[in-house]
C-alpha cells in the first residue's frame, strides 16, 4: 500500500527484466481502439499503435465504447454477479445465442451444450475433462460387455453346450491344454483378465498438431507442443502425440502405433474363441484451425479432413479450439468453418469477454454430451451474470447488421495482408512469409543467424531476433507487436476490426524501415535505444 | 438472440433439473449486501437473505458500493485492461500490498512472489506447476550429482586408487565378482543406472487431508478428496495421498510408505560403496486451514505442526490454500495464521476480486521461488489492470482503520455462532455440530436415515437431506444456504462482514422452524412447496 512498495516488482520480476532487455517494459496508462497510451517525460500521452490486441482478445478493440458503457450499466444495475446454484438466465441466453451463430455457420441444427469457465485454458481443461469422462464411460461399458460375454460363455461351457476352440490358447503362446473344457475355459478367462487388466487402467492419450497451443494449466499444457512450456510438467498429466501439420497421413499412423486391444470371448461354430476389441486410447484430437502461439499456421482443408476421418474411425471427438481464431477474428465466427472442419467440441474465450470481462466456454455437441458431467464439474466464478451479459453484448455487436463485422474483418484483413505481401515482395531477403486469415496474420522473418553483424547474428541464434525487432518497432515507430511464443521469428498481428488505413500505413513504414535496417545489417541503428 | 431460445437451457440443463427438484431454481434480478432479490408473480422484488455469498467470494457483500463505484471509474478511465508483456504496475502494487499484509500477519519479512491467475483453481494449478518445476530441478540436480560421483569414481578405480567394496554388489543380490576392479565397477555402475532410471521418471505425488477441495481443473481436481469429483479423471493427472485430519501421525507414515531411494556411489576407506539418496517423490502438501467444500473442518494446530515437521524433513513445500478461508473470512487475513501455520505458498481468490472481478494469485516465498518459472507459465487474462486494481481496492477496504474489518468479522462471527450454538442446544437431536471460524461456519444436521418419515429417510439416505433443508429454508423463510459439496448434511454459512443482528435473527427463526419440522418428522410440511 505504500508508494515505494510498488517498485519492488514482486509480480514476475524476471519476466520484467527480460522485457526491459529488449525495451518492451513500457507502462501504458490508457487504451482505446488499437491505441495504447504511454506518458513521456513531461507526463504527456504518447500513442502506441497496438497490433498485439491482448493476444487476440480485442476483436472490438481496447475499451470498446459500447462494451464499456454496457458494463458500467450492469454494475449500476446491481445485477447479481455471483448467484451460484440458482437459475442462470444470462448464461443460458448466451449459450442459446452461441448456438444460433453456430447453427447458421455449420448449417446444422444439432445443439451444443455449454460448460462455462473463466479463461481459455480453463475451457480447454473442461473439454479435456468431459472427453475423459466420456471415454471412461465407454471403457466401463466395454469392460462390462466383456464381463457379460465371459459369464455367459462360462455357463455355456459348464452346461456342455460349447467348448473352447482348439487354437484359443495360442494367442498367449500357451500350448498346454488340460483337455477338461471347464478347467480349460477357466484358464482362458484368467489369461484374458490378465491381458485386459493393465490395459483397462492405462492413461489416455491426446492428439494434437505440432505447433499446438492450448494454454498452460496442468492438463492443457500437455497439449501445448512447445517443449519449454510442456516438458518440465510432463510427469503431472496425460500426454499428447503430436502430428506434423503438413503430414495428414501421419495421423492414421500415429493412431495405429498406439492401438491397444482388449480381449473378449466369442462363440463361433460351437467353439469359444478369443477376439479383439479396440480399446479407446485416445481421449480427443485437439486443434486450432489457425495456430496462434505456434506461428500463425493455417490448418489445411486436407489436414482437417484427415483429422475428421481418422477420428471418426476410432470414435474419438475432435475439439476445435477457437479461443484465438474464433469470435470473428478470421472473417467468420469460427475459423474452422473456412476449412470445412466440424468440431464435436468448440472452445471460445479471449474476445468473448469483449476485452472487459473474463469468460470462456466449452461447447459440446448433443450427440457426444454426457449430462452427468454437470454434477462433477463447476467453477465458482464461471456462469456469472456480469461476464455472461458482456459476452452476449459482444455477440450482439458481431452479429449486428447481418454480420457486418465479419465482412469488415475480412476486408480489413485483405488490406493489411496486401500491404504485408507488398513489403515482403520488396524485402524477400528479410521477410520469409506472410500467412494467416482475416485479422490473424503472421509475418515470418528470414533467419539471420548467418548475419555478418555480430549482434544480429547473436540475437537470431539465441531466438531473440523477433523480440529485438519488436523493441525496434516500438522505440522507433510507436508500433507494438510481438513474435509468437513458439515461432520466435514470426510477428503476430491481431488488431481490432476498427483498423484504419492510416494504421496500416504506419505499420508499413515501420516494417519497411526495420527491413531496410536488417538488409543493411545496420546493427548500430537496430539496437539504438 | 431470440427470446424463446433463452428457455431451452443449454448451459447445464441437468444441474438446473436437480436444483428445480429441491426448489432452488430461483432467478435473482438484483443483489446488494447479503440480499438477493427475486421477482414475485406481480414482478415485485422479494428479498432473499443470502448466506451462500458466492461460495465465499463476498466478504464485502454483493455489489459493495465502493467496489462497484471504483470498478465503474476504472472503466470510465479507459484503463488498459489487456496490455500483456508490458510493465504491470497494478499487479506489482497488488503483490506489494499482499506482501505488506502477509509480513504483518506472519511477523516475518521474507518476500512472496506473485503468480496471478483468474480463478481459485487456476491459482492452485500455478502453485502445483511451480512445485513440480522446483521438484524437477531438484531431481535434475540430484541426478547430475550422482553422475558426477560415478564419473569421478570410475576414474579413481581405473587409476587404481580405490576398489569396489567387497559387499557393494549385495544390494542387487548379485554375488558374482569378476575380480577385475575395472570390470567390477562398470558392472556396479550399470546396476545403479538400472535401479535409478525408472525411479527418476516416476510421477510425483501430492499430499492433502481427507476432505480437501482445491478446484476442478485437470491437476487441481486430483487434490480434491471427493471421489465423485476426482476418480473419473484419475487417469489424467498425478495423484494425491490423503491423510485423515484427525490423525496427524498418519502424515509421516504416508510419506514413509512412498519413500523412494536412488542409488549413488561413494568412497569410504578406499573402497567404493553403494549409498542411498532420497528421491523427492512429493511435490507439495496442499491444505486449506478451514476446509470449505469438505464440510467446514478447522485444521487443528497439532495437525498443522505435524504437516510442517513432516514436510521440512523431506524438503517438501506446504501450499496453504486460503482461497475460501483467506481475505479476512476467518477474522484474520489468513485463517492459517490462527493455527500458527506458515505456508511456503499461499493461494488466494474468491473475495480477492471483491465480487466484481475475477482474479487469483499463487504467492511463493523467496527461498523456494524459481524465477525461470515466469518464462514458462502465463495466462492471457491474468495480471490485467482491471482485476488488479479492484483487488487492491478490496485490500484497502479490508485494511482500513487499522484492520477494523477483521475485528468486525470476528465479532459478527461470534454473534452468529452464539445463535447457532443456542439453536443446537435446543435441538441436539436435529443439529449434530456447529463449527468453523469467523464468518465461515458450518451447521451439521444429524443423520435422518433412520427417520420414520419415508420422505425424510429417503432424502437422507440418498444424500439429499441438506438440499431439501435448503429448499425448505428458501421457500418458507427466504433464507438461502447450501450444504457443502462433500459433506451433504452440513450447511455452510459465509455471509458478508455486513451481517446484521436482524439477519441473524431471521436465520435463527428459519433454523428453529426446520429443526421443529424435522423433530416432528412432519414430512408434509417439510416438502410442501
Amino acid at each position: 500500500m505504500n508508494a515505494t512498495a510498488s517498485e519492488t516488482g514482486l509480480a514476475e520480476p524476471h519476466l520484467a527484466e527480460v522485457l526491459a532487455a529488449v525495451g518492451l517494459d513500457v507502462e501504458y496508462v490508457r487504451a482505446e481502439g488499437n491505441t495504447l497510451y504511454r506518458l513521456d517525460e513531461d507526463q504527456r500521452e504518447v500513442p502506441v499503435l497496438d497490433f498485439v490486441g491482448g493476444f487476440g482478445s480485442l476483436i472490438l478493440g481496447h475499451n470498446h465504447p459500447e462494451i464499456v458503457a454496457f458494463a458500467q450499466d450492469l454494475l449500476r444495475s446491481r445485477l447479481p454477479i455471483h448467484a451460484q446454484f440458482s437459475r442462470a438466465p444470462h448464461a443460458n441466453r448466451l449459450a442459446a445465442a452461441l448456438n444460433s451463430v453456430l447453427s447458421r455457420e455449420l448449417g446444422d441444427d444439432e445443439r451444443y451444450f455449454a460448460i462455462f469457465a473463466n479463461s481459455g485454458a480453463e475451457a480447454v481443461e473442461a473439454a479435456v475433462k468431459h472427453a475423459e469422462f466420456d471415454r471412461m464411460l465407454k471403457v466401463a461399458a466395454l469392460s462390462e460387455e466383456i464381463n457379460d460375454h465371459v459369464a455367459r460363455i462360462r455357463t455355456l461351457v459348464r452346461d456342455g453346450l460349447v467348448v473352447p476352440a482348439a487354437g484359443a490358447h495360442e494367442r498367449f503362446g500357451d500350448a498346454d491344454r488340460s483337455g477338461d473344457p471347464v478347467r480349460d475355459i477357466e484358464e482362458l478367462i484368467a489369461r484374458v483378465d490378465r491381458w485386459n487388466a493393465p490395459r483397462l487402467s492405462r492413461a489416455p492419450l491426446f492428439l494434437a498438431p505440432e505447433g499446438a497451443f492450448h494454454g498452460k494449466l496442468v492438463g492443457s499444457v500437455q497439449l501445448t507442443h512447445n517443449e519449454a512450456f510442456r516438458t518440465p510438467f510432463k510427469a503431472l498429466a496425460a500426454q499428447a502425440r503430436f502430428v506434423p501439420l503438413d503430414q495428414p497421413e501421419a495421423i492414421r499412423k500415429t493412431i495405429d502405433a498406439e492401438r491397444t486391444v482388449l480381449l473378449d470371448l466369442a462363440v463361433e461354430d460351437g467353439t469359444v474363441t478369443v477376439v479383439e476389441r479396440d480399446f479407446p486410447v485416445f481421449c480427443a484430437f485437439v486443434l486450432e484451425p489457425i495456430q496462434g502461439e505456434g506461428g500463425i499456421n493455417v490448418v489445411s482443408r486436407e489436414f482437417a479432413e484427415a483429422v475428421r476421418k481418422a477420428c471418426d474411425a476410432i470414435d474419438c471427438p475432435v475439439v476445435v479450439d477457437e479461443i484465438q481464431s474464433g469470435m470473428g477474428r478470421s472473417g467468420a465466427f469460427l475459423a474452422s468453418s473456412l476449412i470445412g472442419l466440424r468440431g464435436d467440441y468448440y472452445t471460445l474465450a479471449k474476445s468473448l469477454g469483449g476485452g472487459v470481462a473474463k469468460t470462456s466456454v466449452a461447447l459440446i455437441r448433443e450427440s457426444r454430451y454426457r449430462k452427468e458431467f454437470e454434477l462433477v464439474h463447476s467453477s465458482t466464478f464461471a456462469k456469472d451474470g456480469f461476464s455472461s451479459l458482456v459476452a452476449l453484448k459482444v455477440l450482439e455487436l458481431l452479429e449486428a447488421d447481418d454480420g457486418r463485422l465479419y465482412r469488415v474483418v475480412e476486408e480489413r484483413g485483405r488490406s493489411l495482408r496486401a500491404m504485408l505481401d507488398a513489403v515482403r515482395a520488396e524485402f524477400p531477403d528479410i521477410l520469409k512469409d506472410v500467412r494467416g486469415a482475416g485479422l490473424m496474420l503472421g509475418v515470418e522473418f528470414q533467419d539471420q543467424s548467418g548475419s555478418t553483424a555480430a549482434t544480429i547474428q547473436g540475437l537470431s541464434r539465441s531466438g531473440f531476433l523477433g523480440y529485438a525487432v519488436a523493441g525496434y518497432l516500438l522505440r522507433g515507430h510507436g508500433v507494438r507487436l510481438f513474435p509468437t511464443g513458439s515461432a520466435a521469428n514470426t510477428l503476430r498481428l491481431e488488431p481490432s476490426a476498427g483498423l484504419t488505413d492510416a494504421e496500416i500505413a504506419q505499420l508499413e513504414a515501420a516494417l519497411k524501415d526495420v527491413c531496410a535496417v536488417l538488409r543493411d545489417q545496420d546493427e548500430g541503428r537496430f539496437m539504438a535505444s
